[in-house]
């Protein structure tokens, strides 16, 4: 495997193909208004091993530049992504959805998580109330928590999480977190949607206690959007694109040297609060179409301003 | 009942004794270090009737000015607040402790509990690992927690509490909370320390689940600082401060005059950001210096920072 | 002269009318798209001494609920904003304006100039850029700027403007600030367009440096929004909510109990977050109107965010 | 030139000297208490040239790991600093200085200079009274400004403090900037002081009206931390790290595939708020106690705090 560190299922692939189509992956691509969406699909362990991502559909839907709030092709994405969400919420029917936003809320880059629940429909507590008030369709019960991480609070992210589904038995979790990608160019402007849940190792907080169906005993989709770039993946990135090849022998003294410790340094961009915000209120807005489909941006954008 | 609202035992106990010293609570009064220091003990239902608080003992400690960070009389009251937890957790033994900071982070003269949690020396994961590096002496297992509020996670935060608790089994909770009280001159310089949880109705977001030890399942030391007045409060003080009576069906009168739906008007002074960081640095030293009293302010800070 | 505190021009009118109709004022009200406005005339030295304000004109715009951000009464409340701004502009022509934003970015209640600064399309480095690249009609050169206040900055903010006027040479400033009112119902859903500017004692900050054309040379239109009432307006305005008569000796002696030093203890209710965030965003965008009346709306949220 | 993008003399100097020693330079590196202090002297126009910085001293204070606040190494740092900005102060006298944040508070890497400010000491407004109350040795007059940058204003940040100067006349300005340097390990704690001021082009905002003495007319303390690297320094020093040779014709290959648009794309590590938190506090510190040297560290903190 590469030494490419990427949380993107789309590029871990586009990687491992370099040396020849993998097997185990199907990969299909295609574009709605403007926008691409790609759809990796991981059917066997050969797939796993040639990507390392667990067996599940890994979609990947790029919007254009950051500051085009509002805008058609800033729409189109939000709806492209909120329909991989019901796609995958088919299965799991009318039932409670506990949003969890994962990350550091101090941290900006690993802020993402806790900054999209805050733009959460929150309804568990007053769904019925605010179906008669606002002459709404009747809406789904959700809930939201922004856990903190192991570091502020002492205890897994993933066993925080599991307590609550113990005690309010949500029909699914809908995880955000946010992601290393290889590209500095996708920060912030990729969002990946995925059915397997969080897994060890993964999102830039690194988490060892896995958030998925196997550990929490329901569907859990992990939305994630990258927002920071490993500094020695930059590093051969960077040579590559001005057309030099490292050799893999040289990419593990570069990763030696620049890490010696075997702690990653992910690095960002200097406009890192406009990317965090950016994408924050993306997700929101599209898991709030996903889990309200009967309610109208406009309708959202009132209700949790 | 006066229709006076404070969540300070001191001050209930100061508008029950007006119509003659009322049975059931004792009160000692004290000063160390120039600093004033009130014992409220409820020790039946006669005194719970007197005062509205439930059987327990409710301590006050008063600071001085809000900008004296660091002086003589900001160490003292953070030792007298160490020492009344200290005292509380002697039943406790040695075990993990659970800091929970309660309120609305987003919603300043409600964010004290989850600020003073960002304070708090978090040692679960880590205690061993610290305990060596620093050269400390042993150090307690903490664990920590910002739960929101029910209208941003649709979860009452009791029962996240409850959750988490059932999970990690401490072997106490420290419950801390914004108050209201009945005079500005209070807010944000007086700290109220009980071993008799948080109950319905207390602290400024009127908490509907109790967390005490009977919710819980573990003791529930409450640690308390006011950040508002009840505006309907603020108007019967200000008459009686100059020496005007408000008869009891004029106050009946104001109240529904100021608050007709029955929700209460909390107000704060325009100072309220530098009320709640003074209060929630103050809290977590004070919890810090209980938990872990091997260890010296400077280190606490240094570990903290 | 009542001991009412107020920074509106409407209220000190009201207050004044009670003991009969004042000189040298004139009332107009009328509604528009279920907004209320009132337009306050002071149109002599009778009308100053009557009502404490200097001789100019002050409207006032009345919005709904907080909450309802995006609905047809917010739209018209900042079409209603923008109007009146445009008028008074029309005296001024086509050149630069300088948009200053009053107050104390770190004091929730004070930060509302500096946040409405934060929303405001500063064109003054790119009008001629953003024209072509948006296929804009042409727009006014604008500059903004959030001073700071006097114990920040050790200069009085009436001081920098000045200095900043002097160098830029704006054609009009417009100041923003946080102000005082009579009744907690109007904080941050009333705002005052006057252009007289800011004069001494006015805005809760307490200016003592007026910001007026006197002082800077150009016209001054301020805009503000109160955030604050003060404490002992607020005592008696409860009485007088519940049908209770303050003779004016007690209410000497109210002012005189609650605020021995001559402080005013400005209170703010508890929800202060969401009411400086609503009136910021509706006062940037009903500028931005006024300025760039080419520009629609949803362009405005484009270019800014 | 070396491609190599950095705003501190020592590390420009390093690049320069590899091909030689370069005239013109006189480099000095001293320690004291565990600290590293460099002082770079470029004493003529061949020294400009061989290191891109005008003629003048910088020095660079090293400190040791950041979250070390309050230790012995820190309060070195800080004395370290504060000393060499008092050198330079010698000759300015005792006059009112004042100290400018640059950079955008909204942008964290690019916040440094906004979050120092609000740690100063400002006593212009209020010396004589500070002193009497706190029975200090006589203060010196200090006021301080976070002008804001031109994408915010509208106005270039150098002529906004051009006005304040020509406004309450300082003997000497202070700028606090984050700069961009060349290695990760140092963002956060190398502190580079210099008598130049701020000249266009450097730090990571781009300036492009200097503030130095022949702009403002008076003398120009510059304080920079690094927050920043430059993503094709960062991968050619990651080459470099990992033994890998690149040759010149590589550097720009590199150069023009990273940043096509000549638009710098300037990362930072994940941990940024910490580095800018630190560094912000360390810098603040170090400006007052050059400022008041008869104030000790612990009144300085009282009185800001």
């Amino acid at each position: 495997m590469s030494l490419i560190r990427t949380d993107l299922a789309l590029e871990a692939h586009e990687s491992a193909a370099r040396s020849g189509k993998p097997d185990g992956v199907v990969v299909e691509k295609f574009s709605r208004g403007g926008i691409n969406v790609s759809r990796v699909k991981v059917i066997d362990e050969r797939g796993e091993q040639a990507i390392g991502k667990p067996v599940g559909t890994y979609v990947t839907v790029e919007t254009g530049k950051l500051d085009n709030v509002g805008g058609d092709e800033y729409n189109e994405a939000v709806e492209a992504v909120a329909d991989e969400i019901k796609e995958i919420l088919k299965k799991v029917g009318n039932g409670l959805v506990l949003v969890a936003g994962l990350g550091n809320a101090g941290m900006t880059p690993d802020a993402l998580g806790p900054r999209c629940v805050k733009n959460i429909l929150v309804t568990r507590h007053i769904a019925g109330e605010l179906t008669k008030i606002e002459g709404l369709e009747s809406l789904r019960a959700v809930a939201a928590i922004a856990p903190g991480v192991l570091g502020q609070t002492g205890v897994e992210t993933g066993e925080i999480i599991k307590a609550i589904v113990e005690r309010i038995h949500p029909a699914a979790v809908i995880a955000v977190d946010a992601l290393a990608s290889r590209r500095t160019s996708r920060l912030g402007n990729t969002i990946q949607i995925a059915d397997t849940g969080i897994n060890p190792g993964s999102g830039i907080g690194n988490m060892r206690f896995a958030i998925n169906q196997e550990t929490l005993g329901v569907p859990v989709i992990s939305i994630g959007v990258p927002t920071v770039v490993d500094a020695a993946t930059l590093a051969i990135d960077v040579l590559e694109g001005a057309g030099i090849e490292t050799p893999p022998k040289d990419e593990e003294r570069i990763r030696a040297s620049i890490d010696p410790d075997g702690v990653s340094l992910f690095v960002t961009p200097r406009m890192i609060d406009l990317i965090v915000e950016h994408a924050a209120s993306l997700a929101a807005l599209a898991i709030n179409r996903a889990l309200h489909p009967g309610v109208s941006v406009e309708d959202i954008n009132k209700l949790v301003s």
